[in-house]
Order: C-alpha cells, then structure tokens, then sequence
C-alpha cells in the first residue's frame, strides 16, 4: 500500500490553492501505483516521497483550466501521465549516468540496482499510457510519445555533443528542446486538449510551454554552476565533468580572456577542484553567469506575453506564476 | 533509412503462407520505425537484421484471422505493437543481465553501450504505444501496458529467486508466466479483439496463446541445458550460472541420486565446464530432460486442443502449426 505525499516544506512559498492542487496530484499519483508489487511498490514509494515540483503535471493542470475548470478531474488523469513519463525518464536517465543520487536521496539504481531502475522505469511508462488509454486521450497519448522519442533523442544527441568543442548555441538549444522542453510544451498541449481548447489555443499554450522549458533546463544549467549543491541536492558541476556544455559553458569557451584556457580543461576531459572554483568564480565575474540569466529571463518573459492573449482568471495567474517562480529557483 | 528484411533461409521449413505473412511483418517494422535517427536508428537497423522468429505477431495476425480475414491490415498493426514490445523487452534485458550476444549477433547494449539501450528499448516501447493509439486500439493498449507490468514484475521474481533451493515448482510456473506466457496470451486476444470475437472466444484464444507460452518457455529452459550454442546463438547454462533455476534444475534438485550434489554446486554458486557437463549428462541419462520435455508437450496439447473449438480453417491449422514447431525447436 503506497502512502500518501503532503507538500514539502520547501513548497510553503507556493500559493495555497497550487499546494492543495500538489497535494491532489501526489494523492492521485499514489492511488495509480497502487498496483505495483515487491521491488518496484519499494521503488514508487521512495520516488513519491522524493518530491519534486511537479511542474509538469500542474502546467497540464492549469493550461487545462484556463479553458474549462470542469475538465479537472480528467485534466488530472492527463496530468498524472505526464509527470508518470517525467518519473520514469529520470529513472532511466539515473541507470545511464550511473547517478548515486537525485533529489539528496540515493538514486533507484543505487538502492535497488539497475535492474529494478530499468524495469521500473518501465512499469512507470507503461502505466503513463495506461492512464492515457483508460481515459481514451488517445490524442494525449500520441503527443506523449512524440515527446518520448525527442527526449531519448535529445539525450542521445547530448551524449554525442560530450566535450565536443565543435558545437554551437544553436545546438545547445536544440538539445535542450528536445531533452526537456518539448515535455513541457507536451504538457501544456495535452491539458488544452483534455479541456476541449481549439487548435491555434493548443499550439498556443504549447508555446507558451515550450518557451518555460527551455528558461527551465537554462536555469538549471546555470545551478551547475552557480547554485548550492545542499539545496539542488545533487554535486554541482555535474554537466561540465560529463562533458556536456550547457549554456553558461559554450558562452565561456567564446570568452576573449579566458576562452582558450578553458578550452584546454575541456580537451583534457579533467577538472581539478580548484580548477572548478576558478570557473565559477570566472563565469561570475565576466557576467557570463548574468548573460545566461538574461537569456532564460527572456524565455520566461516570452512565456509570459503568450498567456497576454488568454483572459485573466485565476489560471491564467498560476501559468504566469509558475513562469516567474523560475526567476527565483534555487533547486 | 532503414532497409526492409526478408526471413532468412532458417524459416525455409514454414508454410510459403506463414513466409510471406514474416515478410510483410518485417517490412511493416521497418517502415514503423523508419523515423527514428542517429543511433537509435542502427540500433533499429541492427534488431530488425537480427531476425527473430516473429512468433508474437504470426499470433496476433493469425488468432484474429480465424475470426475475421477481412481485419488483415488492422491485424498487422496489432501484431507489429506486440512485436515492438517484445523488442524494447529484450533490449532492456540485455542491458540488465549485461549480455554481450543476443542471436549470434553482439547485444544493443554491446555495442552502443547502456545509454542507447536503455533509451531504444524507451524508443521502441514508445512506438508500440504510437501504433496502437494511432489505430485506436484501446483495449490492445490496456493489455498489452498489463502484460508489460507483469513482465518486469517476472524480471524481478526472477531475480529474487536466484541461487534460491527454498522454490518449488509453482513459483517457476508463476513465474514463466509474468515473465513470457502472458505476452503470448496478450499478442493472441490483441489479434481476437481487433478481429471483433466475441469475449469467449477472446479468452479462449488467449488461454490457447498462455498455454504456447509454457511450453515455448519450458523448450527454452530445457535447451540451456540440451541445445547447441551455435544453434542458438547464445551459450548454454546462462539461466543456471546465473542462479536462475528453472525447469530441468528443479527436477534435479528433487532427484533422489544427485539431488544433494546438485545443491551444493548451487549453494556455492560456481560451476566448472566439467561440473556443467555433468549436469548436462545427469539430466539427459536421469531422463529429466524427458520429463521436461513431456511437461511442455502437455502444453503445446493443451494448447492444440483449444483450438479445436474452433473452425477448421488454414487461420486455425497456423495456429496448430505453431504449437507444432515447439516440439522440434533447437533455438
């Protein structure tokens, strides 16, 4: 029997209508694993308590409600899917980075081994299609797996880019579309969808989607950066010691000064601790740190001018919120 | 661009009919995953070259034929959903038991490494999700997101079981049945289904397909100890050096002679080549290799006799053909 999540702590900042709304997702989410046995009821278990924001499944939640608040209970199931594809995504992305921990708890893998990672990540895709097929959004369920297949691309192609200093912003950009963004737009859409939405409605919303995810995965690059590892609750420089060079990286290696020294970190694959340091400390004070904030600011801002469109209600206000909340994300 | 296969001159002993349906099945796979890229693409290329018997979808084409000839085009995107899934299943094994060789060929996860197995078998379980859904085969989708949670559930009992001298008989059958028969079953009602039988005929056809998968299972318990490696494409005794105990070990463990010599091997859980010869030896002399091979025979009778209920058609004499060929299976 999976127990039931209340909000974290962390969250109290949150307005209390999303908190309750957190909270109905945790419960809804429980009661859908609730047929999970053995290991895998373990794994559920341990990854509904781990937290998370559960920004996707509010974004379907709430781009859902814009359009008709009596869509909600199935804007939930199409809600659930989504965040059902999030969880099993990260516990396959936790078995291929060979990641001890996510969310300052050990990671599925290290707990359970890879086994148990693998096939449970499985069960969670398959029970994100069940609750999609059950609920016969069956539109909701071809964007879902449109959205999969970018996303194993997106990680494919990241793998690929590792300490290649051949890339361009253009192809961080379409990674991180792919890698994260385009789940985000998924959500957006499928909420717009459930709740009967027309079609330039959908792929509007799923802009405005599109746009917070990109500001998202910017924000959490710079964190690899600049943020405190306690409260992301994972190392910093995670990205950079795997090769993958996010936005704050490939802006660095652009740099007149200090370009060509970080240049040679990279083609040597090895970072010392103080050779970390420096590079913050470098990406603070260039303002490159500030440069990346800019861009996403202008993601979130872009995000924002979509929803102009939409009529102000209440809904609207948490999409609006949810793009600002990012401004000020530390985890 | 992925290229379209024809069955290989291993399948020269099938009815011309049943080559021609492997062909068109592997020509609809092809143009099924033919938007996939980089490598996920080769890796697609690379299962979709290394055969396979297509057992699953023959099932589902054939189990909805004797219902209805008309439902053909339908029938074979059902057939090709449940191939798709065997596929990510088998990918995601050999990530999990680290296999190097699957059909002769080196394994997925050899060759590209885990991420792009790991990631595959997501792309591939996605696409059967995507062929159903866009065929608005709801009720497929429901049993087949059924039979996927009892596979990785199988996966698992599997690997709790291991080494374990405290399991009987019922707790292999139990398990066989997650971890293969229910596939089996699932592939026979998608194709009744689409095929609109009626709800008996549906789980009548299904128990037929349950039964195939015991003893195609048992058949394959019984060559890890009998076969020829070369044959198979995989070396002999993986299932008992890795602790997985199925039929013919459960059989020996019980034997009144060698019983006891047997459990110590198992307790210490190494086997030399000579110890494994011996074993190979005993199984063959005690005649438990029989005794398993009658075991699945009752099955593959069970599952003709099913049949029987039905029409004598060609659909019908397939199906008998299929639980026919389990009884001269070398790989």
């Amino acid at each position: 029997m999976l127990k039931v999540i209340v909000p974290e702590e962390k969250n109290g900042l949150l307005p209390i209508d999303q908190l309750s709304d957190i909270s109905m997702i945790n419960q809804e989410l429980a009661r859908t694993l609730n047929d999970s046995q053995g290991i895998i009821a373990e794994m559920c278990n341990h990854l509904l308590h781990a937290g998370g924001k559960r920004i996707r499944p509010l974004l379907a939640l709430y781009s859902g409600m814009i359009f008709s608040e009596q869509a909600k209970p199935r804007l939930i199931q199409a809600a659930i899917a989504v965040e059902l594809v999030h969880m099993a995504s990260l516990v396959h992305d936790d078995v291929i980075d060979e990641s001890n921990l996510r969310r300052n708890r050990p990671s599925v893998n290290k707990l359970w081994g890879n086994q148990a990672a693998v096939l449970g990540g499985d069960y969670l895709f398959a029970k994100a299609f069940s609750v999609l097929a059950e609920n016969h959004l069956v539109r909701n369920l071809n964007l879902t797996v449109q959205a999969i297949q970018e996303m194993c691309h997106g990680e494919i192609i990241q793998a690929e880019a590792r300490f290649n200093l051949q890339q361009n912003l253009d192809d961080y950009y379409r990674r991180i579309a792919k890698k994260t963004a385009v789940l985000l737009q998924c959500a957006c859409k499928c909420g717009a969808i459930v709740a009967g939405a027309t079609e330039p409605q959908i792929e509007q919303i799923g802009a405005y989607g599109l746009n917070l995810g990109f500001a998202f995965q910017i924000v959490d690059d710079i964190l690899d950066f600049s943020g405190d590892s306690t409260v992301m609750g994972k190392p910093k420089h995670e990205d950079l010691t795997q090769g993958n060079l996010t936005l704050p990286a490939l802006l660095l290696i652009e740099h007149p000064q200090f370009g060509a020294w970080f240049k040679e970190l990279i083609i040597h694959r090895q970072f010392s601790a103080e050779e970390l340091r420096q590079i913050d400390k470098i990406l603070a004070e260039t303002g490159l740190i500030q440069t990346s904030f800019e861009i996403a600011l202008s993601y979130i801002e872009r995000a924002k001018q979509i929803l102009d469109s939409f009529p102000d209600t209440r809904n609207r206000d948490f999409l609006v919120g949810m793009a600002d909340q990012l401004k000020t994300r530390t985890q």
